[in-house]
């Protein structure tokens, strides 16, 4: 089954001139193929000529059967994160540095983005986390102090440098393991190539249902990466003695504050993000390409 | 639904007085429990007094109900991978040195395996994977000229020491990378905390439908371990460079010798191994305890 | 030729009353075997009874034939930065949680302090790294704008969460790397069991003439730790593009303020620390034993 | 001092027409230069026309004042092992495939060639490594049953594929560790950016004296390579349980066979290697061109 696609959003980074020239050429092809092509506002406005009709962020989900990003992997999390909730398909035109989400290029993006309207596409669903913050009150009672969806990864930090963090991870209400570190990166398979595997985390094919746990500079010799179930209870308690501001991070863009004492949930939403790629979409090849993965000396 | 466990069979390393002791502590506390006891004839040989009842390895699979494994990780995956074809779940005693897959110790060998005939156990399922090795014969045909089961992993070697292997590795038919290295490990969640954590690989929970690809000390900075569906195809083609000998071990005990030209395919099979454990079983102590993992300074 | 103890100092983490308490035990002890014991103001305080002698800490390097510290490799680290100023030997008894180099424990203390004042003990010199950051004036002069002193490591930080950093180093006015990462640790061999190991850096022996650099989740799947000599000169310049507040950190206890745009200089000091041991110590004894190093499984 | 280059020696991999090809233009160019052009025989034989001085291997040392090695860093290891000593300086063609040591490609043969005669040359002293075995006899008495020279490194295998290693590692005479795994690996600067390097060592700048151990897929999560001062003896006992042929081998080109119970004794040797370069000789870039080092994405 094909999709349709009769109103087509346009989104992107914002103040950024390269992006608004590509959203500009993307805007006037799109007029020639689709019924609508609806801009959101923050890029709308550093277009030339200004587009006829544009959409706010939060609407943009909710009207359009499919979402052209132009941007970096940035602008692509940040998109995720928001169409997840709708469903809508979402496909990337790089104008950022690495571009491992957003897979088309400027130069191929008329003959590319073409074709995804002819119907000659490849579609792959990306889960989402959802992280919880859980404080005890007063009372006793348990409270939820900040959350946040992730695509990429769900990062715990100590928020202050040179302090290292003391925390106890459960999975399936069974403890896993203690560690004094710099934090932990909680990567789905889509983060597995982006920070989880700065921090030594084994790539994982997009299409796995899994979640890595990657240690950040660990102060012992034993910590290892494990990789478990997306739909395992990864629970993490942040202990009493640590430094006053530890910090949850959602794919490096959302910034929750942790304390002490409380107990950080995540687990896989019942969102997902639709992202598509051209028909000869190689996901080995991106890795050999993007990363230099593989490269024989 | 629990399982009957009306015939109880015994294997274990043959040839170790350690291992026959124990197998006659067990043997008479099956004999107060269970209609029949066999007793694999490599095995009983050492035991005094000798069982009574003994069975060939070929046919203890087809016999039994459950089967009790006495012996180290090793005696287990060579149980295993015979016991997988007729699905006959596994117990196993611990006179090995590590024991992961052997976890109950000796000295609470009558208890637990009490607990286990009243049908207080976890079972789990773990899958093997199939490796063939194809050559091209002089009328340009395929032939399969080798091929094993494993439960931990199959290892592509030089077969030299001293002599780096280059070759390609395709998954589902796509060319992930090429490699110079002293081989690759293929590894399930079994084997993940065997060969392929030495690697380098990550920690894979055994309820995981994946393999792992580790490479073995690349010739290259730019190598790093891939996690990929279990179903996949994982294909390795034997560069025509290649020093004389390469070979493929399954489990470190099986090894099959491989030409340069040869492709290798793994598969999961078909089969699978049933592996029980006392029902206080837990995957992480195991991890903490067996590997020191996650121990902080 | 061995050195003569008529003045002996001690030094330790204050508020802290395990450290009094051991420190008390202590300076009892050495009241009836050395001429004059000097308890630093600020540990002196907690102490019952207050000992008679005190001195500042300014002043304890000048007056004292050696110093005990009584603490955690903390402590340690404060005090060697201070002592290396005056060249006065430094012995450490443990109360923190590792102790490297606070290397007596308080039950031993008493029996291995006496010894070394009967001269019986290892002297080991450790070196100290010396950072400098320069930054350029309006009127386009290179100006001091900070620096510090480090017996472990000099740590270039973002300063700021989930974002990387920017910079480029040069060895010996040689371009070296340019890097992407969450920073940078330069580390002496006495810092090599510290931060720089759980970054991924080598165990460097303490009498070795090195510096390791550790890159920090790099942003690339090329980067390694490379191992220089200690007179190289170490200079990073941290790029125009980075966040607002990049730090440096001397042993994880001074923390200086860096800008984009400045230069780091690192250089070892002309400066020594002379770390005092009982005879029988065993440096590989101790990694075995405070980082369970090499233990086989 | 600049070296006078009266007699210059040219040697390389035999039976390789890329190698003949560039001697041959390599000589012509000498004779236009030197007063006495030595070919080894073993490469005379391939060139056309064939050189009319030609020399033995066991002779080229003790006649030239500078030798030329054509090939990849294998010939140059194995040529390096031999003139290492007459203390020659050599001079490397790159013909093989990284050419980390022979760092003159045949295009700027002629011109880097020509200047190096004019003296116009960077020179490095790069040290070696003498491997013993020894082992005890019927008769109690230790002897030496094999020994061998490495530039790059001395490497222990367990000889049989799928078998690991039971050895215990001593440093100047202290016991530093044992481990279990496939082999150790322990390298020079020099062989820092080889087979280390693929085993997880830092790099080390070539003008450390130092030695790097590291190890081979231990069996353990607490092993770690370790940084050594070149003039500490290392002793490495071979444990008596371990399969029935390890080896050794020396630079990947000499093989030792070793048995259970063996030391194995590595010192520095009093020989050392000159190496020399072109003037704009520059390691860093070497690192970043060849091995793709510090490569930002």
């Amino acid at each position: 089954m094909t999709r349709t696609f009769n109103t087509v959003g346009i989104m992107g980074k914002p103040n950024n001139p390269a992006v608004a020239e590509t959203a500009g050429i993307l805007h006037e092809f799109l007029l020639t193929r689709v019924m609508n092509v609806l801009v959101e506002e923050a890029i709308a406005d550093g277009m030339t000529p200004k587009p006829e009709l544009t959409v706010s962020r939060e609407q943009i989900g909710t009207k359009c059967d499919l979402v052209i990003v132009v941007g970096g992997d940035g602008s692509m999390l940040n998109a995720g994160r928001l169409l997840a909730n709708y469903e809508v398909p979402v496909l990337g035109i790089n104008r950022g540095y690495l571009g491992f989400l957003t897979d088309i290029s400027p130069q191929d993006m008329v003959k590319k983005v073409g074709k995804v309207l002819d119907g000659k596409y490849i579609e792959e669903r990306r889960f989402l986390l959802h992280a919880t913050i859980n404080r005890e009150s007063d009372e006793h009672e348990t409270q939820n102090v900040g959350e946040g969806h992730a695509l990429n990864d769900v990062v715990l930090y100590p928020g202050e440098i040179s302090k290292m963090l003391d925390f106890e991870v459960y999975i399936d209400d069974q403890f896993a393991f203690s560690q004094r570190s710099d934090g932990i990166i909680v990567s789905t398979p889509t983060g597995s190539t982006a920070y989880a595997l700065s921090g030594g985390g084994p790539i994982m094919h997009p299409n796995l249902n899994n979640v890595v746990l990657v240690p950040m500079n660990a102060h012992t010799l034993s910590a290892r990466p494990i990789v478990v179930d997306i739909n395992s209870c990864i629970d993490i308690y942040v202990g009493e003695t640590n430094p006053h501001n530890p910090q949850i991070s959602c794919d490096g863009q959302i910034t929750l504050p942790v304390k002490a004492g409380d107990w950080i949930n995540i687990r896989k939403t019942s969102r997902q993000l639709w992202l598509l790629h051209p028909q000869n979409y190689d996901y080995y090849k991106t890795l050999r390409e993007k990363l230099g993965w593989g490269a024989k000396l």
